[in-house]
């Protein structure tokens, strides 16, 4: 490629089409039509080279990671995908590197249905912005605001892998691929996210790390949460990998992109039953308590202030 | 502020209301209401310190320019604006640079009625992408690949003050206000692009340098142009300034957020109409031709090759 303007082009010609793309890629913006009855949802989320992935991670999986991480908002919000935009910035120019870099992008959005229609490409240290749009019925998306005393607090998958990789990695060792994929490849729980319309109250995504996540939820709704720490869904790796209290600081350290939610308790057994349809893990980690903040629990009812409880910029 | 969620509450907290937002700042996305009978346009641009703006701009002009260029492209659809994110990336936590920057881009936000529903802040170098939405009557939106051979090309506005202002700057010299102001606070051309459906056939925002965004035209609508050079308007700032090809190379350098546009020679009058109603200047500067390409001539009709025409990423 000799420029940003065959870049665009070749970028265009590798994006798979949607009908309600009017005009995609190549003008001054995108051309769209947004169906009726329907409420849009959009969402942003940027990636720096260093600060939200390791400087060595490869590019296939950078672009995999910074759409991820905007499917995974529109996640929880129970939207459909349905169109995204990528700001680039790049410090010079490399076309193996962005060949994978948008390889993997377009894989994971191919996967979702959701459609490359805009972007820029400037010079700058490495930066991925991404903006993702979304629908949902109209006045049904899921919000932080509405958890309701007496909910069970759900969380999908499992908790701590990516901050386990990511502890390795800035220590210089070697790192389980299992481990290691759920920090460079997170899946996004779309189908997840729109199967909760109308069956969860409350939901966010867990990228700052559950404690802080669901002290979100909490602030928002006006109320408090318990949390059964021992109950903090891990997965296998990790297990092998931590005991107790280093678990526990690494499973609410964030860049987990699973979902967090409330439900009443009736709901329970039609979770169960959602869970295996998805095969998705979903797990019941405590409840929604009056009062506000979050208390976190031992196995023996204790609670346990941990030391760190998330990710924050600016802090 | 403390940190990050402060001040996304306290930048929510100055956002002036739409009714179209359901839900703004402080979700994992935003909650909006598409009018019915429209097509949605969506654009994205990313201004990065030292590469779209001199390290030396002021805060509020950072904010306010980051918007502007986005509006810009709105406007070369003929959209109206709606909605839009932010994400911002700061090196370190700065209250009076965000309250300055954050002040700026609302304040021309507030001016064409458009949103803050969202956006991301994290720690990286100096670097804004806005991606914005705006509205446009279906199947009506201006774009750069209906260009009609026989049509006029008009430009908007004055071209290459920014271009000038830039020069100065760089040159560490004083540079007059008029120029500066281009440079630093340039103003998107909403109206005049929403009053354009209809009467415009292919359209664009000079970002990149009038002759080289007038080739992109060309080349999506399989047409060519002729620019007449000494028409390019020229404000009095940089008349002042400069003469002849050095004019003309500032005039197509770039970073104007003029629109140039094409019309049917029968819309004359009704152009001239249209910029008196506005109070922005509208210049005929050429015409579209058959074959390709853009042929630029000076007064006595010969053809003229300027050395640089325009602004290009990774060239």
């Amino acid at each position: 490629m000799s420029g940003e303007f065959d870049l665009i082009s070749w970028i265009a010609a590798r994006v798979s089409p949607r009908s309600d793309v009017l005009l995609g890629i190549g003008d001054d913006g995108a051309i769209l039509r947004p169906p009726a009855g329907s409420d849009l949802v959009i969402v942003t989320d940027t990636l720096n080279s260093g600060v939200h992935f390791p400087e060595s991670t490869a590019a296939r999986d950078v672009g995999w990671k910074a759409l991820a991480v905007n499917l995974s908002d529109l996640a929880a919000m129970g939207a459909a995908p349905a169109w995204c935009t990528l700001a680039l910035s790049l410090p010079a120019p490399d076309d193996a590197w962005l060949d994978a870099c948008i390889d993997g992008f377009l894989a994971l959005a191919e996967q979702h249905g959701i459609a490359l229609v805009g972007g820029d490409t400037t010079r700058g240290p490495l930066s991925l912005t991404v903006t993702a749009c979304g629908f949902v019925a109209a006045g049904t998306a899921l919000r932080r605001d509405a958890a309701k005393v007496g909910d069970d607090i759900w969380v999908s998958g499992t908790l701590g892998d990516a901050a386990a990789a990511l502890r390795e990695v800035l220590q210089g060792k070697s790192c389980a691929d299992a481990l290691r994929s759920r920090l460079d490849r997170p899946t996004p729980r779309c189908a997840l996210g729109q199967s909760l319309v109308g069956i969860s109250h409350a939901c966010i995504d867990v990228s700052d790390g559950v404690l802080q996540d669901l002290g979100h939820v909490c602030a928002a709704s006006g109320v408090g949460a318990e949390v059964w720490l021992d109950s903090l869904p891990a997965s296998d790796a990790l297990v092998v990998l931590t005991v107790g209290a280093e678990r526990w600081r690494l499973q609410s350290a964030g860049d987990d992109y699973e979902l967090c939610f409330t439900a009443d308790p009736s709901q329970r057994d039609g979770l169960v039953a959602l869970s295996g349809v998805l095969g998705i893990r979903l797990t019941r980690v405590g409840h929604v308590i009056a009062g506000s903040g979050v208390r976190t629990l031992d196995g023996d009812g204790n609670e346990v202030r941990l030391k760190s409880s998330g990710y924050e910029h600016f802090a």
